[in-house]
């Protein structure tokens, strides 16, 4: 099934910096990421689909990404490991320089690979938004995808310090997504908008 | 039974200014507060024990309670709602001035009651320690308590500022009471290695 579909890449995409492998078949996105020279940073998903059923190819796929974005759950089962920060690691040893895990309701963690984007002993956490209410969960993930690719895209420089703030836009915009039905909030947001839940996000988390 | 066990109050505990009421049945808790004259800030903790079989009587507790310190389930099942920023608001309009929700391996939650110690329109959430190995988490709910009622009662203001330093050395303590057994870990530690971790615990989830 996959042999007969192969992802063209717009003649005009394939200048590309900063490269998102949404969730497919791995082979694909590793398709996709070979194809495209000038990328200085590949994000990619994936799921408990392909981690159980295209496990090897996945494998493979991991080798060209710099930051792989998963849940807990995805993170367990990628590395058969229960405890989540020895799975971060495992998960950084097939070939990520960063791991970022997303823990729903309670925000998520970038993991660095021990070198990658400079120096730091420690993992950073972001939150998320306490909602009264969450109408449609559905493209939370890509959103905060976007917004963790958007954020770097938008930098000149890429390290650590970069890629926590990223962390943070990237809750801020899945904390978006939910507000509406499929991508209805996201079509009405300003920059001011996401600026001051950004503000929020800090004061949820930063003493004084 | 509990008419049977009626705690005691040393003579020199009863001008104590910070209380914490561990786990234990509603009424005796209440009791306890009510033999304290002397109290400036009250903390209490309870269970789905006591939630389901003495909600009448943990009723009567909570409004003698200035902070509530409990877990994400026990929050929903108090507040029969199970939204957790909702079920927190309706905890709140049950007494507490504050309510500390324990989320486990992803931190913890503060949450005010409008106009509570100080004015600010958002809870603040604290972050623990990604730990390789959890050797026993015996104690980790009555350490982080104690690392949040220690950090307010050696403050000479009582503001948001430092309920939300004190989630985090809640946090702190937390992590090293399951480093070892019992309370191995927590009768060898100095001062500097808890100061340490705090500055691990800012740099997880501080912004430059």
């Amino acid at each position: 099934m996959f042999e007969k579909f192969q992802p063209r890449i717009p003649k005009e995409y394939e200048d590309t910096e900063f490269l998102f492998l949404a969730n497919i078949q791995p082979t694909l996105q590793a398709n996709v990421r070979r194809k495209m020279n000038g990328v200085r940073l590949t994000g990619c998903d994936t799921m408990n689909y392909w981690i159980n059923g295209a496990r090897a190819e996945l494998a493979e796929t991991l080798k060209l990404v710099d930051v792989l974005l998963i849940n807990d759950t995805e993170t367990k089962m990628l590395a058969d490991e229960k405890n989540l920060p020895r799975a971060a690691q495992k998960v950084l040893a097939m070939g990520p320089q960063a791991l970022v895990i997303k823990h729903g309701e309670y925000g998520a963690t970038i993991f660095f690979r021990e070198g990658a984007f400079g120096i730091g002993r420690h993992p950073f956490r972001a939150p998320t938004l306490p909602l009264d209410e969450v109408k449609d969960p559905t493209g939370a993930g890509d959103s905060f995808a976007g917004g963790f690719m958007g954020y770097v895209a938008s930098q000149e420089t890429l390290n650590r310090e970069v890629l926590k703030r990223a962390l943070f836009y990237g809750g801020v915009m899945g904390s978006f997504a939910v507000e509406s039905f499929g991508t209805e909030r996201l079509q009405s947001l300003t920059r001011e908008e996401i600026d001051a839940r950004f503000q929020i996000f800090r004061e949820l988390t930063h003493l004084e």
